[in-house]
């Protein structure tokens, strides 16, 4: 009977790259697909970056003929590269059931909201079993660098997986439980044919940093601070912005958050209880100009030094309340990502030469700690569930290959290890596996003005465009040169903003008061055009030290 | 009912002293004593090692009384001290039923042999649940230094209780499986009342360095050497013993065992399958003669310089069959225990003047590498445990007060920890506890020739000897000197020996010398006292430059 199930692990995302996860967990009976499981569904940061594509969601056309198989989907934490896509895609998912702990749950229904869209997340109960047709599932709580974090164990017909999504094993998590070891070990008791683990962090030796030391360093610092105490992470990194905000409390400094995305998480933890502030500490920006410095905690935007972010316009003296100066301490609590390096050592140049003390994770340690476990910690998941299987995910190349090292240290088949790419799968049989067809999946970018898909070609044009960017506008206008549309305005691998942006606005305007100027009977496109060209290359480069490629349309009807 | 009930924690030794572990778990109805379990019976290692006394043993007094009550003796691990004083205190304590897992047995097995004695150890079975009057019990797989380490588990009326005993926890040990996670966090869900942990490696930052990567290190620096190879360890730590037998089998080197205690536990441990060696592979002392260096492995005990030893003889050139010279590698894979520093150092100088390679912790990292937690271990398992009180085993006080940090660091109520020390206990109630009253002990010392008590007094006299040590000689003759008995030698603080020992009996050959030149009719009872004194002096400076007080008592009958 039961020889006739199989389960396929079809990964649509979070494998070869760390972001953009999305796996699918199918069942099958003989070739018939009966339920399919869906875990995350994140954005990814595409290396085409700079090439003006800005995100890139999963490719869920394989999923088109099957909606009505999905069961649920389950998400492991509120990261962007875990929930970030899921309200793009969720009306072509089918709408289905989603579960998810906590504060991931208010995160993503805020995602929903900016969206005018609404969803109903089932908050998860750590102690219930939830029946998925054929799937059996629990989910674990483990720790990461977000609140909420839990593992999930899929229990099918054919054997046990459990899902090690992103995770360390923090022993002395600032907020909430340390991971519940005894389920995790359970689960490992019970048998398990396959272990999914995160191995992002499969090449640094020893345990992970636990997220209280960083808590500590806050306090030694702000100790030490005469004039206003800056510090600058992740909006999502809930943990390491409530440690900033008890040590701010200790020494009875006002809190002000900077930056929408900054603003708009603590919010949200804030309304839930994850983030207790007492109101006589909570200011407003404006407060900035009569709070004296050294009564001042300032949790900002922009560590990764992201083009008009909170932390680039302080230190760009564009802060309308408040400049960093002398006496000033401003601590960066995040590690440049790849790629952002020479924005983030500019910003922090910045800073120092205006008189700031700047902390970095390259001249202090203990500003900053991981959410990914380290060698110890995955080599402990891998010796409490001991699987039959394993596939690494949410790493490159190297750190699934450097995971499978691990494996064959522990004593286990390297061959057991699947280090697989997008699309291709796995089938599980009951105590067997191998690698099944793979699944065509195409890069879906997703850009400054909404979802487009982006053809290969058009990237590989881009790549000549690579420096600077471009700029696109166009203009609909009648045959004397009157708007019969608002222009539009498309930027290219130059710059990340909204419609809403004061840069787009001034674009515009700037369009606008030539076209106002140049219409009537002498209209005359390339002329036009031109003054245009020429009008924009000034601002952006006033603005931006860019010069993009500029292309003007002008369709006159 | 259950309030009538109490358990009562009684610490015999190993506390504020690393050795001599030996604990009782009492469980009383009102004041009636029920049931006595015994954990441990091991010897210590004195502070007044060089007064002349050898080893101390837990004094068991207060059980006098109590025998009928003791309904086992689980023992945790191999180590001396943990099961050394079992043979010669195993009658006084009523001969009652003794458990422990397989190395540990035949290790305890064979001391009761070499005292002419012998006693049925049973096997634990890690499946079963034990009953020991009101106690229940079941054994728990940890990794320590030396195979078939265990935890166990105790549940009373009370509550249950985790004896923690010496363990890291490595997720790679060379042989055998890694701790037991679900059993551990099973018990920690199941609910402890009181965690007694090992608390040695409480100072010590990270996790312990896994056995293993010592492992690796033998066979690095086996491939780089050119003559013999050869590795001091203790004679218990089979688990290192078999790292550097497999490098020598990888490198087809024979393998010879020098020292007796050496010889001892690898055969004892080759009998249970725990060490196999190509029968090939196997050599002789003798066979050394013959033998290119390149073909050698020599496992030598008497890695802390002790006098006499293999290692101390070998540098020494006393061995009859080989030397160490130019191209040979001695690695030294244990670190001096403290107070044996200068012993080890002045022994590595004598190798080093000789021409060996010698490698030893200062110089080298990984060739050793602790058997006990160090304090990510210790707060693992506090955290699976999730106790409600804490009791630091095995450590001197200030590793138990930084236990007491570490559990402070977790969260817990360091009020929560009991920092005893010998002879104090712990009442346990159903989720309380109290110091209950002390038990008063006294130290037992064991030396040379056999079971003493040592009075205290006797021991500050001791202290003005302390530098040298003191020889007794009794000789028993008739007026003209003739001898009615052999010469008896005493020493103490002077030299650890048996009586078959060659420096036992050049001392008897020298009084006996004395004698029958002397004996006669001018026998004249001080001046043989003075000559046998001076030869006697002679010869202990040129064998172990120390000049002990010798005393000579010569009884006439």
């Amino acid at each position: 009977m039961t020889s006739r199930l199989r389960v396929r692990f079809v990964p649509l995302g979070g494998l070869t790259e760390v972001t953009k996860n999305m796996y699918l967990y199918e069942l099958y009976e003989d070739t018939r697909l009966k339920d399919i499981l869906i875990i995350d569904c994140g954005i990814g940061f595409p290396k085409e970056k700079e090439l003006g594509v800005d995100l890139v969601i999963p490719d869920i056309s394989y999923l088109e003929d099957k909606k009505d198989k999905i069961r649920a989907i389950l998400l492991t934490h509120g990261h962007e590269d875990h929930i970030g896509a899921l309200p793009f895609l969720y009306n072509d998912l089918g709408r289905p059931p989603v579960f998810a702990s906590k504060l991931t749950s208010v995160f993503l229904e805020n995602k929903f909201r900016e969206r005018n869209d609404q969803v109903f997340i089932e908050r998860v109960n750590f102690e219930k079993t939830y029946d998925f047709g054929g799937f059996k599932v629990n989910f674990i709580r483990v720790t990461h660098s977000i609140p909420d974090t839990t593992h999930i164990v899929i229990r099918s017909p054919v054997g046990n997986f459990y899902h090690g999504s992103d995770f360390k094993l923090d022993l002395t998590p600032p907020y909430g439980p340390s991971p519940d070891f005894y389920q995790i070990t359970k689960a490992g008791y019970e048998g398990v044919l396959c272990l999914l683990s995160d191995c992002l962090g499969s090449e640094r030796e020893g345990l992970t940093l636990s997220e209280s030391v960083v808590g500590r360093t806050f306090e030694e610092e702000m100790r030490k601070t005469k004039g206003k105490f800056i510090m600058t992470t992740f909006s999502s990194n809930i943990s390491r912005i409530r440690q900033c905000v008890e040590a701010a409390i200790k020494f009875n400094r006002k809190i002000i958050f900077l930056g929408r995305s900054m603003k708009e998480s603590t919010r949200l933890a804030s309304e839930i209880g994850y983030l207790p502030i007492p109101r006589s500490l909570i200011a407003s920006e404006e407060d900035l100009t009569r709070l004296p410095p050294n009564r001042v905690c300032l949790v900002v935007a922009g560590s990764q030094a992201q083009y008009g972010s909170a932390m680039t316009k302080l230190a760009d003296r564009q802060n309308p309340y408040t400049k960093v100066g002398p006496g000033d301490k401003v601590i960066f609590s995040s590690d440049p990502i790849p790629g952002n390096e020479d924005e983030v050592y500019e910003l922090i140049e910045e800073l120092v030469s205006q008189g700031a003390n700047v902390y970095y994770s390259d001249i202090a340690d203990q500003l900053h700690s991981s959410g990914h476990g380290n060698q110890e910690d995955l080599k402990f998941l891998i010796r409490f569930t001991k699987p039959q299987y394993f596939i690494p995910i949410g790493g490159t190349i190297r750190h699934q290959h450097q995971y499978r090292n691990l494996v064959d240290e522990l004593g286990f088949d390297r061959d057991r290890v699947f280090c697989l790419i997008e699309g291709e799968t796995v089938v599980f049989y009951r105590g067997a596996a191998s690698l099944g067809e793979t699944i065509p999946t195409r890069t879906i970018y997703l850009d400054a003005y909404g979802v487009d898909e982006v053809a290969s070609v058009v990237l590989r044009d881009r790549k000549t465009l690579s420096t600077e960017g471009i700029v696109i506008v166009v203009i609909v206008a009648d045959k004397q040169g009157s708007l019969i549309t608002r222009p539009k305005v498309f930027s290219r691998g130059f710059v990340f903003e909204k419609e809403q942006d004061f840069f787009y606005q001034e674009s515009i305007k700037i369009i606008e008061s030539v076209m106002r100027k140049k219409s009537g009977r002498l209209f005359e496109i390339n002329n036009v055009k031109r003054e245009i060209i020429s009008l924009l290359e000034e601002f952006f480069f006033n603005q931006k030290r860019k010069t993009p490629l500029i292309v003007v349309e002008i369709i006159t009807l």
